[in-house]
């Protein structure tokens, strides 16, 4: 009688421990740190990182959650890349041009002046080599980056005064930050870096004469539409796609479905913002319009066009000299876009061409 | 000392219960039977249908299975509706206006002549009621309806011979079925319904002059462009989506990370599918360019358009009649692409013209 009982406490010893070690493996809980450059409650680029967490805590079940630091907290905005390398963070929500001071080429994927579209930049990540040419780039940090949502095609920015051509840029005052600036400042324009906070009075008081900050969804709340009438289609960033970064260590102790619960909630969060960014950019124009009739929309001039595309060339030529790795990233987006925006141009461009015009 | 053993093994009975019923739950595994319209192994769209499959039990540990038949198995490529509405199958991958037989209204959630580019509706959706309206046909049949992937915009047509005005439609002999082939037989247009199989050899013999299909990454296999020169931009089909359909008991079945797992997996699938059909187009439009060098793109006269626009508004009026929620939908639709469109037109279509020229 005794045997019997202790044979079947060891069957159900073992029973136990092998239905406890299931359970406990399908309840264990990651929880992963991310700093984002942007501060709390931030509209479309925060509520992306929010989504995108949402998404994977419920796919989960609550085993995989995503505790987002805002700036306010880590004090450290540009400073996303240096945290999640070196461990301090396991995720990063940011835009990788903002750091090319440290890893130059990490700049080519979030947009390139006169570069491609939205659509046209993820089929490039997806099925162009995008992002393998990214994984390469951020490989030697111990990183992985993940397309993290696009803002669409960003506004050339507000103008207190008609730009009619090209010497009309010569010694013009402007906000217009990174790369973009660069090439802005090759056609003369002086191009001066004023925090946020102060873009609006600057530009009232005619410090500046005109500010770029990113479109109609995000250039609302600044207010540049109560006090500049001209705002004018963009050249600089087609598709500026923010990232998502990801310390390689923290993404190899994920098991394999949480690394593709996040994979996917990161993909999807990123379409998200670029649709909400299409919206928010829609409701945000109109209601421009209809407050300040005099806001109106301007294109640049073709000779302005000719010589910020030269400058651009130029200045990409500079940044890849004896680069082979920035040269093959430019290579492969230019061959890309030159077969990939034929297609753009018989589809979606004579689309919105032949029904502009009723 | 049996009283102590008593203990213990009532302990371990209780423990291991709760044990297995924890590891039960997590390893119970979900299989939905889906119907998709397409053939096996169809580009593009059954392979949409393959990934989201793929995502779904991949992010679920296999706890979440798709099994997919295509329509040689079922023998009912446009059955899709009426198989998942009766149970025969939890899910289907179709375009919905495939059932403006059975269900009129299904017909606005694919695309409408003169309507959204995919992002704008994909806004639509999304942030501007389309998924509520979408949801409100569907609900009565029991049926949820999610976007299932969009074709981009699709192409007018290949034409043997040039469209020079309204004139040269009368009497033109097209295959254009659906909604847009009523439009053009507003127009003159002799519109017939030759099966798929036998379109080439029609268009090759003359029995029709003209054949619309969906653009280049899915006309490529048809052949077209070896007999036809002239690929007219499209206007009936400006960003056609398909659709997955849930039965909503097979739905309320999952418990709620997999339904998220299945949301979030057709939502990634369906833009995926978008942007894989933006990069196959790309490609294939360039191949029929080398390979045949007379093909030439084309864009309908102004006058052309504007007759299929009045005739579009016509049968719109038609099929609205005496339907509020018709009504409703197309003045959602309206009112919608009325603002994003302004938006669309000063970021990428202002971006395009100004580059196109150089």
């Amino acid at each position: 009688m005794p045997t019997m009982i202790n044979r079947l406490t060891r069957g159900l010893v073992l029973s136990l421990m092998l239905g406890l070690s299931a359970a406990s493996h399908a309840k264990e809980t990651h929880t992963l740190r991310l700093a984002q450059t942007w501060g709390p409650n931030s509209p479309i680029l925060g509520e992306t990182v929010e989504h995108m967490a949402d998404m994977a805590e419920k796919m989960s079940d609550g085993r995989l959650r995503i505790r987002i630091d805002a700036a306010n907290k880590h004090k450290a905005p540009f400073g996303i890349f240096d945290m999640v390398r070196n461990g301090q963070y396991d995720m990063g929500h940011t835009a990788s041009y903002y750091y090319k001071g440290s890893i130059p080429n990490a700049m080519f994927f979030t947009t390139v002046p006169f570069g491609m579209i939205a659509p046209e930049q993820y089929a490039w990540f997806y099925h162009g080599g995008g992002m393998e040419l990214m994984q390469q780039v951020y490989e030697p940090f111990g990183l992985l980056s993940f397309p993290g949502g696009n803002t669409g095609n960003q506004m050339g920015g507000w103008f207190r005064e008609e730009i009619n051509g090209v010497e009309d840029l010569d010694g013009l005052k402007m906000r217009t930050p990174g790369f973009a600036g660069e090439v802005m400042a090759e056609l003369g324009v002086a191009v001066t870096n004023i925090p946020p906070g102060e873009l609006y009075t600057a530009l009232e008081r005619g410090t500046i004469d005109a500010v770029e900050w990113v479109g109609p969804a995000l250039d609302f709340n600044m207010g540049f539409h109560q006090i500049a009438n001209y705002y004018y289609s963009g050249w600089q960033e087609p598709g500026a796609e923010v990232q998502f970064l990801i310390n390689q260590n923290a993404w190899d102790k994920l098991p394999a479905d949480l690394q593709e619960i996040l994979r996917v909630a990161m993909r999807t969060a990123a379409y998200d913002m670029y649709i909400q960014s299409t919206h928010a950019s829609g409701v945000a124009w109109s209601r421009m319009k209809d407050d300040y009739p005099d806001v109106t929309h301007r294109t640049f001039p073709a000779d302005v066009i000719e010589a910020l595309r030269a400058a651009t060339e130029k200045r990409l030529k500079e940044v890849a000299e004896g680069d082979p790795l920035a040269q093959q990233i430019i290579a492969s987006q230019r061959r890309y876009l030159e077969q990939v925006r034929q297609w753009t141009n018989i589809s979606d461009k004579s689309y919105l061409d032949s029904v502009a015009g009723e």
